[in-house]
């Protein structure tokens, strides 16, 4: 794994960083930043011809100047500058042929369409392939490992917390709004372990990018935005062959005919036929997520939750009506069975629960009504947790003047703790409604490793991939450690 | 309108609060406090045995001893006090008659099934119907008229911004998770009218709801979350009937067996088989949201965006992959055409867009990609808007570190005000990525009254909901004023 192709991208020593700026506002000072303040590890070398410090650091005019090691060069300038920074990377391989890898950020390359634009991308695509250089881009936002410390990206100010999901993006922005929305997050971030964006793909393609990324220990899930590939084929037989080891979540546009003449219109992608790609992922086990919320609750619930052992589920509620928001949900997949519990389970749900509580009419529901405190959620949870023929749990609660949501929120997570001591180990999907009224709630219960939703519908549709893919992986039989 | 029967719950003279506390964490302390928080203008009598002030205001030891006028009695205590406070109403009535509404907030009546529950709830309405009280509940959160300045629910905070929505539920939950979500909205709110929930539905029933705020003039979208009726057939023409005059949005539940059941043991309704609605619900041109989210959603873009005057939608974004979501999104739907704009438009797009820009491939479709700056995203939005070749547009950006959103935000905002001045008016849904990485920026845009979206797909489904409401109609021809 070391010398995989691609390391060169995640773990460089040296990286240098052209058109290096001191304008806040320019690509080429964010990144210096963000390499900054991650705290990379390794020589950081702002070129600028202008000289002088940049965020501390003492700039080079050119790259012939930088002491080196120089493993990754990103390069920031406007696409003009092309040929100017090929002639300085040929020079450097020339006297000291370190550079490994290069993260083109710059747009305006063959993405536009215009003649200069792919004359000045196969330009620096040629100078990699003579050189054994891996390329990432042109037109991409970037890469970062969390263990490693690098970030080549130029959004600022997001959050890099450590965790098991790795994310391969054919859209910049896509990446980007990941990153925000997860900072944005009510705990502070998502936990993440590397991220990268493809651009044009001139070299490394998303391919490539899916079987780095499923090679790489660290990386628990695999999470990905696709618009579509020449090799389709070869795509999803990739994502596929990650897929028999650890979750695969896929958001897969070009679903329409209109849609697919737009990403062919973006990337340049052939976005294939969306039934050759819906025939495969269900195939090779891959997760389908419908939309870019339904992509990052998946790969986040992948990343936290055990997978349920069978499909018998008990939704608990303290809300009536939004509770029956989640059976029509459940009951819509086709997936579920309602998780019957035994008699002393229904007798101790009788006795914690408030009286007014409605407890098992249907089967597999329990309606702990608005009256239910923060120990009534949590003593009947337990209840539910423990029993045998409960494989999953669906948790609804919104918030009242009765309820001291966060005090609910820490006991929740002493139960898992106290459940997960004893061997108990379920997927509990907790929705907290409503919106950012109960983001401190909801932050107790992130920090805590358990995802929430703000939505029924949101959290049944994660259940189902999580089902489906326990599922596969049940069907697959032992395939690798996860 | 003015001696509508329910206007006794929305503009009562003098209320007072049985079941009165100094604990902040009652219910009979919050409904006084929302009361004195929102100024409600009549005379207020907290009723409390044990006297002195609550809240600044004199309690006294039964209903007899309010000076009256005294037209609303909210009844916080619990179920078990209600022979007590059905005994003080029937002295009050005997004595001064001036009771003409009930609001029973507690729960504990017949929805739980139990003998005694059901008795309380018929004494409590016979007593009512005796006297031709109208009774809203037991077990409801309340009504809000944000105009009258009433608020008897028992959520605490909730924000009581002036708009055309108004909202009816037979959940009390659903109900606080709209008033809650609203809340902490970006704006700091949402406009609203009328808020009702029916509760037990012991005397005033969803479509009795449906047919008072479908009759208001101040209620220009009305909304509502339904389990069901014994009388289906009359529910979905009560909404048929405004529906012709104004949209009207509902979330019903029990769309699948299972939700069925669930519904009927929550509320007692009878959910029918979904079909049925269904078919109703397009026959009267009613729209039916499929999450709380949508539904929400839904209402605020009838309540603050101009139906379009066809299905001709451009779809301009700055972010390439969450517009090929977006193209997907629309074309699902079957609903729309793609805006073919005319040869000034495309040149003054090319004009006013950065270089690389992607313009009318497909047609219908311009990425300004992440280069565009606020003015970009403004001055090429006027040309889209302008073009009579559109009939909507979906716009959509991801924060970028060289873009100022809440510049960009501003100056949509007068761009949208000066084509108003000009009778330009078609909705324009701005998707603003990334969730609360945003906020301000959505902020600014809340506030100038344009609702917007955290993804591409919801804008398309709210669109949907305009576009088919508009045809309706169309088809429906001059029903009234909207």
């Amino acid at each position: 794994v070391a010398d995989h192709p691609l390391e060169a991208l995640f773990r460089p020593a040296g990286i240098a960083v052209v058109g290096a700026s001191r304008t806040p506002t320019k690509a080429g000072y964010q990144i210096l930043k963000n390499l900054v303040d991650v705290g990379y590890p390794g020589a950081l070398a702002p070129i600028n011809p202008a000289g002088g410090e940049i965020l501390g650091l003492p700039s080079r005019p050119d790259l012939s100047a930088v002491p080196g090691p120089l493993e990754m060069v990103v390069m920031a300038a406007p696409a003009a500058a092309t040929p100017g920074v090929v002639g300085q990377m040929e020079a450097r391989m020339a006297a000291r042929g370190d550079i490994r890898a290069v993260v083109c950020s710059a747009a305006g390359f063959a993405e536009v369409g215009s003649e200069e634009g792919r004359r000045w991308q196969e330009q620096l695509a040629g100078f990699c392939r003579r050189h054994g250089i891996r390329l990432l881009g042109p037109n991409c936002v970037g890469v970062i490992d969390v263990e490693a410390r690098i970030d080549t990206t130029f959004i600022a100010d997001t959050s890099h917390l450590p965790g098991g999901i790795s994310f391969v993006s054919q859209s910049g922005a896509v990446g980007a709004w990941l990153l925000m929305s997860w900072t944005a997050a009510p705990a502070g971030g998502v936990g993440f372990h590397r991220f990268l964006t493809v651009g044009n793909m001139a070299d490394v393609d998303i391919i490539e990018g899916i079987e780095a990324l499923g090679a790489d220990p660290g990386t628990r899930v695999l999470g990905m935005y696709l618009e579509g590939s020449p090799r389709a084929r070869r795509l999803v037989e990739a994502a596929g062959g990650v897929a028999v080891r650890k979750p695969v979540v896929a958001l897969k546009v070009g679903r329409t005919a209109e849609g697919a003449q737009a990403a062919h219109s973006h990337t340049g992608s052939m976005a294939g036929t969306d039934a050759l790609y819906e025939g495969a992922f269900r195939q090779f086990g891959l997760v389908r997520a419908a939309s870019i919320g339904e992509l990052s609750d998946t790969m986040r619930a992948f990343d936290s939750l055990p997978l349920p052992a069978g499909n018998r589920v008990f939704l608990y509620t303290q809300a009536g009506g939004p509770g029956i928001v989640g059976v029509d949900a459940m009951a819509a997949t086709g997936l579920f069975q309602p998780a019957v519990i035994g008699p002393a389970a229904r007798e101790a749900l009788r006795r914690v629960l408030p009286p007014i509580a409605s407890i098992c009419k249907p089967e597999g529901h329990a309606d702990i009504t608005a009256a239910a405190l923060a120990g009534h959620h949590v003593d009947g949870l337990e209840v539910v947790l423990r029993d045998p023929g409960v494989d999953a749990v669906v948790f609804i609660t919104v918030a009242t003047l009765f309820l001291d949501l966060e005090d609910m929120a820490r006991r929740m997570l002493d139960l898992l703790a106290r459940l997960r001591g004893e061997g108990i180990e379920k997927p509990l999907l907790p929705v907290i409604l409503s919106g950012n009224w109960v983001r401190p709630a909801r932050g107790v219960l992130e920090k805590g490793g358990l995802p929430t939703y703000d939505s029924p519908e949101a959290a049944v549709r994660v259940l189902a991939a999580l089902t489906r893919y326990a599922a596969f992986r049940r069907r697959a039989g032992p395939g690798g450690g996860r």
